[in-house]
Parts: C-alpha cells; sequence; structure tokens
C-alpha cells in the first residue's frame, strides 16, 4: 500500500544510485520518503561501468577510502540479494575480477608502487601477475603489457538494472518518487525544513542532498566542496569480449551485461560541459588501442559524458552539515560500490545521530579548518547534532 | 505529365547522384527512363563531403583523369542553373576553393611533386603557399603546416541536396523512381533486354547500370572489375569553422552548408564491411588534429561508412559494355564532380553512338586486353556498337 504524505519525513534531493538507496533503506527503517531526482542525462550512473573494485583506484593517500571500499565489496552480495528480492529484478551482480596493467616503464613502476600499497599495507586479496601470465588470463592484451595486478574479488554490476531496481524496491515500499529540479532549500529558525522547485515548497523533516555533481548548484545554507569532474566513454560492439575488467593508467575496458564493451574514461576539469569531443575519443582509443590492439576493428558505436561528483580530496562527503540537512555525495568513481554502505551510515545517522566508524573519516566537516584561512566561510560548515527525524 | 511506360527506353540500376543525372538528361532528351534504387545506406555520396576539387586527388598517371575533372568543374555552375531552375530547389554550390597543407618534411616533398603536376604540366589555377600564408588563410590549421597548395576555384555542393534535386527533376520530367534491388539482367539473343528483381522483370531498351559499389553483384554477362573501397568520415560540431577545404596527405575537414563539419576518409580494403571501427576514428583523428589542433575541443557527432565504386585504376568506367548495357560507375571519389559529365555522356552515347573525347578513355574496354592473360574472361568485356535505344 502505497503512503504519500504531504510532508514525508525525508525529501531525498537526488535519484541516482546514492540517493535511491538511501531512500530505499529509509522506507526499510519506517521513515516516509520522498525522492525528487531532476533526471541529468549526464548523471555519473549513466555512464559509470559499475566496476566494484575498491583496489583500482586506490594511491597513496587514500588508505581509508579503500579500507571503506574493501567493506563496501564485501557487503554487496547481501545488499544485491536483499534488493533484487524486493525489486523482483536482477542487477547484474558477477564476479569477474580485474586487471591493471602496465603498458611501459614509467607505468610498471607505479603500478609496482601500486601493489605494494594494496598487498602489504592494505592487505587487499592481489596478486603480482607477469605480462605472459595477464596474457595467458586475458588474450585480448598487448604483448606490450609489462605486467598486472590480479584482483580476483572485484565484480561489476549493471548500473542501469541497479537504479531500476532500487526504483522499483522504493516504489514497492510506498516512496514517492517525483521529477523536479530542486533550487534551494527551504529554511526557518536556522533549521533546513524542505526544499523548493519552483514556485513550490515541500517540507520534510530531514533533507538528504544527493544530488551528485549538481550539489554544489542548490542554493543552501552551506558551501559544498563539490565540483563535476567530467568523464568521458566509448561504447564499443566487440565480437571478443574481455572476460574481466582491464584497466592501465589511463583507461579502463569492460564489458556490461549487455554485451556491450566500454572504454573509459577521461578525467577533464571542465565545469558542466557535456560535450563529447574528438580530443577525448582520441585519448580514450590512442590508450585503448595500446592496452587492446583488436580493439582497432571493434564498432565504435556511441560516445558518453558523465559528472563524477567530486570533493578536492577524491574522497565522499557524508554528514549532516546544517540542522536538518545530511549530505551524501561526492563519490567521484566510487558511487556504486559505495551506494549500500552509504545508504546505510545515512539510516544510522538519521535514527541514531551517529555515523559507522568506517565512514567517520568522510565527513563534511574535514574542510572545516584545514587549509582555509576564511574563518566565517568555514563556520558555515558547522556540523552540530543531529536527532532522529521528526514525524508529521 | 506523368508518362509511366511498362517498358521504358531506359532503366537506370541505381539512384545515386550518377544514375539520377543521366536518368534525368536522358528524359529531358525524350526518352522514357525508370530508375531503380536499392536505397543502399552505405552508398558512397551519403557520406561524400561534395568537393568538387580536380586538382586534390590528383596524382602522376591519372592526367587524363584530371583533365576530365577540370572541364567538370568547368560546366558545373550550368548544370547547378538548370538543375536548381527545374527542381525548385538549391543544391548549395559554393566555390570555396581548397588547401592542401603538408603536415612534415616527408607530406612536403610530395606536395612539391604534385603542386609541378597540376601547375606546369595540367595548368591548373593553383598556387604554392608557405605555411604563414595558409595560416593566414585559415587560422584553424596547426603551426606545423609546412606548406600549401591553393585551389581558388574549387567548390563544393551539398551531396544530399543534389541527390533531392535530382530526384525532383527527375520527377518533375515525367521519370520513374522506384526502390528495388536488381539481381540480374535479362537477355535475349545475346543483348540485355532488362532487368530483374526478385520475381519481377522490367524490359528496356537500354539498361544503364549505375550502381555504384554494387555495379559488380549484379548478375551480368559482363564481369565488371569494381570493388567496394570502403571510407570512414567523422560528423562533428565546431564553433569556429574552417573557411575552405583544407586536406593533407591522409585526411580531410571540409563543412558542409549545414554547418556541420566532415574529417574524412580512411581507405580501406575490406569490402562490404560497414563497421564504424574504433580503428578507423584513431586514424582519423590522429592525423586530423595534426592539421587542426582546435578540433580536441569540436564535439564528435557520429561516425559514418561509405563504399566508394572503384575501378583498378581509380578511374570510372563509362561506355557500353554488351550489345543493351551502358555501364556509368567506379567513380570513386569523384562520383559528386563528375556526375553531370557523366550523364551527357551516357546521352551522347545512347543518341549518337559515340562518347565524347575527353569520356572515350574511360571506357570499360581498357581492361580488354592489358595485363589480362585469360582471353576468355578479356573477351567477354568486348564493347560492341550501340545504336538508338529502341522506343516502345
Amino acid at each position: 500500500m502505497t503512503r504519500r504524505p504531504r510532508r514525508p519525513d525525508v525529501a531525498v534531493i537526488g535519484g541516482g544510485p546514492i540517493g535511491l538507496a538511501i531512500a530505499w533503506r529509509l522506507l526499510r527503517a519506517g521513515c516516509t520518503v520522498t525522492v525528487l531526482d531532476a533526471e541529468e542525462p549526464e548523471a555519473a550512473w549513466r555512464v559509470s561501468a559499475g566496476m566494484l573494485s575498491p583496489a583500482i583506484e586506490a594511491d597513496y593517500g587514500q588508505e581509508q577510502l579503500v579500507l571503506l571500499a574493501r567493506e563496501a565489496l564485501a557487503g554487496y552480495p547481501a545488499f544485491v540479494a536483499m534488493l533484487e528480492a524486493e525489486a523482483a529484478t536482477a542487477i547484474g551482480f558477477r564476479r569477474v575480477g580485474s586487471l591493471s596493467v602496465a603498458l611501459d616503464r614509467d607505468q610498471l613502476e607505479a603500478l609496482r608502487r601500486r601493489f605494494q600499497l594494496l598487498r602489504q599495507a592494505l592487505r587487499l586479496d592481489v596478486a603480482w601477475l607477469r605480462g605472459s601470465e595477464c596474457r595467458e588470463r586475458e588474450p585480448l592484451l598487448s604483448p606490450r603489457v609489462a605486467a598486472g595486478i590480479h584482483a580476483p574479488a572485484d565484480a561489476q554490476v549493471d548500473p542501469r538494472a541497479l537504479v531500476a531496481a532500487l526504483r522499483e524496491a522504493t516504489r514497492r515500499r510506498g516512496g514517492l518518487l517525483r521529477r523536479a529540479r530542486v533550487d534551494s532549500l527551504a529554511m526557518a529558525g536556522g533549521r533546513v525544513i524542505g526544499v523548493r522547485s519552483g514556485a513550490e515548497t515541500l517540507l520534510a523533516g530531514t533533507v538528504v542532498l544527493a544530488a551528485g555533481a549538481w550539489a554544489g548548484t542548490i542554493a543552501s545554507p552551506v558551501e559544498l566542496p563539490v565540483r563535476p569532474v567530467k568523464g568521458q566513454i566509448l561504447r564499443l560492439r566487440a565480437e571478443a569480449l574481455p572476460s574481466m575488467l582491464l584497466q592501465s593508467e589511463q583507461v579502463y575496458v569492460f564489458r556490461r551485461s549487455s554485451g556491450e564493451v566500454v572504454l573509459g574514461a577521461t578525467v577533464e576539469e571542465q565545469g558542466f560541459d557535456s560535450t563529447a569531443t574528438a580530443g577525448g575519443t582520441f585519448q580514450l582509443l590512442e590508450e585503448g588501442l595500446r592496452m587492446v590492439p583488436a580493439m582497432s576493428e571493434w564498432t565504435l558505436a556511441e560516445a558518453g559524458v558523465g559528472f563524477r561528483p567530486t570533493a578536492p580530496d577524491n574522497a565522499p562527503l557524508i554528514g549532516e552539515i546544517a540542522p536538518g540537512l545530511v549530505v551524501a555525495c561526492a563519490h567521484h568513481r566510487n558511487g556504486i560500490l559505495l551506494a549500500p554502505t552509504t545508504a546505510e551510515a545515512v539510516v544510522r545517522l538519521v535514527e541514531h545521530g551517529q555515523l559507522p566508524a568506517l565512514v567517520a573519516p568522510f565527513t563534511p566537516d574535514r574542510y572545516r579548518s584545514r587549509h582555509d584561512p576564511d574563518r566565517d566561510r568555514s563556520q558555515r560548515l558547522a556540523v552540530p547534532a543531529l536527532g532522529r527525524p521528526e514525524r508529521h
């Protein structure tokens, strides 16, 4: 039975994987929820490869994020089972493994350092493969591949199927999904009390801001350090499909469950410029062909553009940032992987007023005083305590 | 008033620019004509840049073809005026000029040789420009451009508008346009008497084979030395448009009258493989970006594939090849430029039994005995005399 309250407990801004996972988990916890989605064509999840790979983006300085991502991967099968059961649809979870390769001597050095970090510092389940071993596992790889890091537990999911399933599960739990572009937050007495879209205001006990790359465009009492990082991808059709996720320093090649192959992705600071450019395509193909020479004969079907929601340190922003306002955004390249974990954390925050320990390093108040001489501005990012949402 | 004879004087196989120009000119000369077009999506004209440039493809050994092309360009304005008046529509004829540039020392040497040929041997109206002069005329060109050949008289036309106008003019003259894929020629007493498409036969006084790259796929008493040469192009959108046709050794960049920019074209021996490949796109972009660096920011809209109809010497095949059968194909990269000239020649042949002197070198009988040890096969290419078509 669908409940459609005039004033939901929670209004979620953003109907991508993060916003929907939060909405669904809040509904399961007994809240009433309305999701407002602007249906941006360049939302990051629409071009995401759906890689669940804690290793693949790891770097020094991001150890806490890798640990969070490792736990997120460990918990994914349970999330998938629960979601697929509730939505009665499959989301294409497959444990395909990933292989990060070095194509030249420079990349080899960087790969060795990354292996040290992953294996020795973070104890991830990864193996070092020689070039010939890489090609044994994936014959599409170029003879120039010098070595690789194999992460057998890495998995993939179909982001479009994931979002469709989350929408269905949200609806089945009585959540309301609305197409609306939120312009600003409604305030009263220093507290966020709802959202505004055009002439309309929706009041809510708590507002969750999960608007991805657009999180910073919504007029709000706090300024969010979130920007869009443009990524271009190419969709290809191949006769011989890669059996796992292949990645070099610059690109990845990935097979979707639909059979389509994706070559991604550029990393561009271009604001909200949604152009699929000749230069972006060239850059992807140049490195893609170096890694997988047979790609030369593959059909180039389409180019796509997405905006990754990104904070200055490439890590997510999860937590309360003003009374009545919880933020869950800036997942950069890890939105699909971190969606279930983020949703759990937000439910915990809304229900108990605190975040799980693994998520605590990612509250927005890490931008509060560090490197910020402007005290006024930094105070605007203060994080007060949050109680349970008001019920109406 | 439309006349729709059961047995037209002429059946034209192929509704591209060559077939339609022939049909229209034959209708003007008083013949009844039916055009049968398979509407191939990869017909060469669909991806053609519509360059009218006798100089741009000139090479040693192709002097006769360049002279024919020069005459074709000289006669184009009269053809355009007549066609636009009859069809009451414009076909985008613009005298934009072309600039062939050298991007490195090797290309510079080749360009110098070509300039000698064009200027001194063929007396074409071309000028040698230094690199800085090239960039003055076209600021989009890279600083690496070392020199260029400027052909101010070169023009362009919109191939789609041309075909639309020819279809309209053909209809207005009472020609019948039919969508049909011709499988074979109907024969009687050693003479071609019509065409077969599926279970249907259309009898005609004369059959004109203008089926482009598919000319060799139609079962016929003669074997035509025509093959498809695959060309891939990219459609781009740019803010600053090139003011003229730009060409290096490998690619050309061209602005359509619609404002779309085309980067073309690969030259591939792949049979009828219509795949737009990653490798083709990469090859075009690599050289395109070398010539016009600003292209990097242009929008890559779409890839296209066309099949150039090509004889072993890259020159057209125009003439009678069996009693009742006239061929007009193998125009390779010059179909748009040579369409009016070819049509005039075919009308002359059908009316007077002979070809204009400039076209005479391009009859199919140049393949009759030369380099052909197989006498049986060469005799199948014999060219008997052709009288006026029978009227029914």
